[in-house]
């Protein structure tokens, strides 16, 4: 009998993390989905993880509760406003949405549930080329923490697992991305985007995050099948 | 005016973390304690942790909530009896109080809250010499958290901080360590060491933990203030 490979995979329920959970499956990789519920203003990105993990028949799904908001400093988990309409994606300054720390705690909670299922590959959605300018989507953060993963943790030293922090999406473009998506069978109707979405979960279509995904759609040459809240003035 | 300095200190209520405490008070910081929920078989730590940090009169001290409960792998979390009269400290083996990424897990979170405080030093009170064999205590780990810290954080990529891991205990006996705290005005009375106490809260002074303290207590030539649980059969 062939051993399984296990995999931990980071998913918000967005677009990103919905094509790397797809990515992981077509590796041949029992898929582990790990969700943080960590004080969004909204929750429509839970249920859509939800949705994404029911689709692509994770093996578990583990929905971890971590209060960032008990730091603040981020439009995201505290009382700022979220930017609209004016793209600072791809810009140098990094924008409010930012969350201090947000990815060194994801992958942080990731290892310690790889060290226990016994394995050490684990899948993170960031991205260096559409990204928001946050510091802990570039290669050069997700190196450093592959090699602290290594001297981190018992199973590694040990010998028994080597972590592997895969980012597959770190250098496509939005459109690539969704085209990769799409050939793994990726019903992109089932992803949550929107930062700030209207009353009844409507992607806004105007913060960064939903620019950046129309952008996306728009260079794939496809019709996004999510619906957004009208404009104003509209 | 001189501007103040602050530092975030990772205080778990216990020998090591409250002399660590009155070290970066000695340095002139001002103190902002950061204390985990972590699911720990018993909340003595907690109410430590709340006797040091006003002792130390600290400016904030937070006690966050972390669940590693969810992923199980450790006898401080799950039920895995701890170990009694063993004697692993010092060993080659890795004991089972061993609780997954543990500390990456902690750094993350004080990463996280220094960057709001807008501070860089981050102090933690792990120890390679008289420790339990930990993995996320040796300095190669510490170096690779700082490492990794000064690519995560938006202050320190623009500039405004550099995360510094300030270990100062590492290279100390825990007869050192004693002694050091004393000189610094700490009352051990108020600490809390033991990973398995008896109803009522009195040490076991079986435990791994409670075997190292008391050695440290020896070497220095002191009497441990805290009282011990009869040993059975006495």
């Amino acid at each position: 009998m062939m051993e399984e490979k296990k995999a931990v995979v980071l998913l918000s329920g967005g677009l990103d993390s919905t094509t790397l959970l797809a990515m992981a499956r077509q590796e041949g990789f029992v898929l582990y989905g790990l969700t943080f519920r960590y004080g969004q203003r909204h929750l429509h990105e839970l249920e859509a993880a939800r949705r994404v993990a029911d689709y692509f028949q994770v093996r578990e799904h583990r929905v971890v509760d971590i209060d960032l908001r008990a730091f603040g400093g981020s439009a995201l988990t505290a009382d700022i406003e979220v930017p609209k309409g004016k793209g600072t994606a791809g810009s140098a300054e990094i924008p409010v949405t930012y969350v201090p720390a947000r990815n060194t705690i994801f992958l942080s909670y990731a290892l310690a549930w790889a060290e226990v299922l016994g394995c050490g590959d684990i899948f993170i959605g960031v991205n260096a080329v559409d990204y928001s300018g946050y510091p802990d989507c570039r290669p050069e953060f997700v190196a450093a923490f592959e090699k602290l993963a290594n001297l981190a943790v018992k199973a590694a030293v040990e010998g028994k697992i080597t972590v592997s922090i895969r980012a597959p999406l770190m250098f496509l473009s939005k459109g690539e991305i969704i085209r990769a998506g799409l050939k793994l069978g990726v019903d992109y109707g089932l992803t949550h985007t929107c930062y700030d979405p209207a009353p009844g979960g409507l992607a806004c279509g105007r913060c960064d995050s939903c620019l950046l995904r129309k952008k996306g759609f728009d260079e794939a040459g496809l019709t996004d099948p999510i619906a957004y809240a009208p404009l104003p003035g509209t």
